[in-house]
């Protein structure tokens, strides 16, 4: 046999309800001969039994074995300090690494000679990379989730509704961010009947944004994109005058839904106190830029929800892919065995240097910190393509 | 003046966050001569500000001067041993006092010679009484957020997605009960993309599900519809015929919405617990018949989630127009207003007994029951027609 075993572990950050492959990843695997470890319940919060694993032909096992036995160690989020001891060398590790906060972990992976593969690194402009792009299928699922929660929050009718006991208004939503995520929430506040309005500094979003029937605000400030196709970075003084434009216009919306969420980096602040003190009661706001540094809108709590003294309620909905489990977790799954297919084409992990997909996702390999970004960070040279690519060949 | 007051109380019952009348209903009432009282924080839960009240031309007060001075109390919810303590001789009481299950407070109400007016006694299928249908704005309210509490708590997308992570299929949604609720339930699911099936024993249910674009299941029973517009009670082998039938149609949904309520009585049940045993983990059940006297659903507790042992989830969910509480307000509202319009034309309460609507809703005037179903449900014969209409001129 093929000897390349890939192995899933229950996720073990707070409320996450993902498991790295669901049970049509595994009939994939298996199909291209590897052998799959599960651990026991994995999949039990995304509603995957361990019998549904099996009849996919993967194996369940306990946390030590899969550890243990796995070439390959998939999972969702980013890897504590303790799951790091458990890896051993030559193991290959890949998920949402979040690397770039996360340097200590990456520096101690190189070290103890494991591979680790963050999919934040993904060159995401490559038509070739979409089918490993796990950003922007964990992006589509939160923008889905964020109007459906949006819609579970607020305590009116998203639609018109003409009845004989009177005529409800549509809901006024603003989605600002018409990234994937973005995007996607307009689509389905959209669909359920609201009044739908969409904000991006990259005026290239206003094809986007129309073609789902959205109203396109258009922005005073406007950037065009940055690296990775995300909005580039803004000055103090076009912050300045953005959230003043924000603040002027939100003041009319019912709903307002932030995405902008930059991977290693703060996320901007665009809704402030003053502008939250000027919605109307009742008013709510989803901030999928919320997280433990902080989120687009004043006083959001990642994972909680809190209301303003003027009625206003806040959800802090950073990791709202894991409230669609299911789902997230099948288009992960995809993700990831599209990633093992191309760094383990066969036996081995076989990382090219002259593939940008390689030099982008592998954070380490063989010892040594090798993308760019993550030794920029750490202040460590570029490594030279044919080195990498002499040290690849040792593996 | 014209000395009509209408008093707004906050409603006492758990987890009940409508209120009597919204702002706008105030205003209507205003325009019309009244004066309005709203207790202080009534229209909190619904995002209805004193302030607003205020704005609108109510006076803002306290519990005890409310029940004091007002001619006309509005409430929601049925009534409390001891609120009913509180009222006085010839104020009157509107609401969805469920009177057919609350038979003594009937009868307490109609000794302390207060009038007491209840929605569910309503000719539905009268037109000219459209504009006071309160079970319907309310099952309206109740059947929009099933579908929205149905997306929120199941796992994967609703609607179909083609993405470069893959394709999730659509979620397939049957609604059992094709009244109010159950359409809005059909038409709320199909804004958010699911496949839909309808089914209902009236197959004159048939037209309107299928407009809404969801399929029709053809029902083995069929009873025609009953009085007031609701499926007649079926027979012991009726029920037995159904229940086979809807247990082998349901192991191929995702998500089942039952909404068989009917008022003062115990809801059948429709979904077996050997049902819930052959869904697939991830199923999601929204129980709108559920009560304090059973559900549609084995197992549904009102007012709380539950999931079995095969990973359905199961909601109880008899109360959920509380859960959009500003648009259910606003609709019950106008109920309200409509309502007072009827019965206090000018400066007093006016009951024509020739008139069925007034005959309907009205339980008890002038220390006596008046409504015939609920005198034959306490084992009294009806009042002649010319013998109320001189109690009622006599007040």
């Amino acid at each position: 046999m093929s000897g390349v075993t890939v192995g899933v572990l229950t996720e073990t950050a707070a409320d996450e309800r993902r498991v790295a492959l669901d049970p049509s990843a595994v009939v994939r695997l298996v199909a291209a001969g590897r052998t799959v470890l599960v651990q026991s319940g994995a999949g039990k919060e995304a509603s995957f039994a361990d019998a549904d694993y099996e009849a996919s032909g993967a194996t369940i096992s306990t946390r030590r074995a899969v550890l243990t036995t796995s070439n390959v160690i998939a999972v969702v989020r980013a890897l504590d300090e303790a799951l790091i001891d458990d890896f051993h060398t030559n193991q290959l590790v890949i998920g949402l690494l979040e690397p770039l906060t996360h340097l200590a972990s990456m520096q101690k992976l190189a070290d103890r000679g494991i591979t680790a593969v963050a999919f934040e690194l993904l060159p995401r402009t490559l038509s070739r990379a979409q089918s490993m792009d796990a950003l922007s299928s964990q992006s589509s699922a939160a923008g889905y989730r964020a109007a459906i929660v949006a819609a579970a929050t607020f305590g009116r009718y998203l639609p018109m509704m003409i009845t004989a006991s009177g005529t409800a208004t549509p809901a006024k939503v603003i989605v600002i961010g018409a990234g994937v995520a973005g995007l996607q929430a307009i689509a389905t506040a959209k669909r359920l009947g609201a009044v739908v309005t969409g904000y991006d500094v990259r005026e290239s979003s206003r094809g986007e944004v129309e073609s789902l029937g959205a109203t396109f605000l258009t922005p005073l400030v406007t950037t065009g994109s940055g690296a990775g196709g995300y909005a580039r970075a803004m000055s103090v003084e076009e912050q300045r005058v953005q959230r003043a434009e924000l603040a002027a216009a939100l003041r009319s919306f019912d709903i307002i839904i932030t995405t902008a969420k930059v991977p290693g980096k703060t996320p901007p602040m665009l809704v402030s106190k003053e502008t939250l003190a000027t919605l109307r009661s009742g008013s709510v706001c989803i901030d999928l830029g919320s997280s433990d540094r902080g989120g687009n809108i004043a006083g959001s709590v990642e994972g909680h929800t809190t209301t303003t003294s003027n009625g206003v309620t806040i959800v802090g909905a950073g990791e709202l892919a894991s409230d669609l489990p299911a789902s997230a977790s099948q288009m992960y799954g995809r993700n990831v065995v599209a990633a093992i297919a191309s760094l383990i084409p066969q036996d081995r992990v076989t990382i090219d240097p002259s593939d940008d997909v390689h030099r982008g996702i592998v954070v380490c390999h063989d010892g040594e910190l090798t993308n760019a970004v993550v030794r920029s960070a750490v202040g460590l040279r570029s490594l030279e393509a044919s080195v990498v690519g002499l040290e690849v060949a040792a593996s």
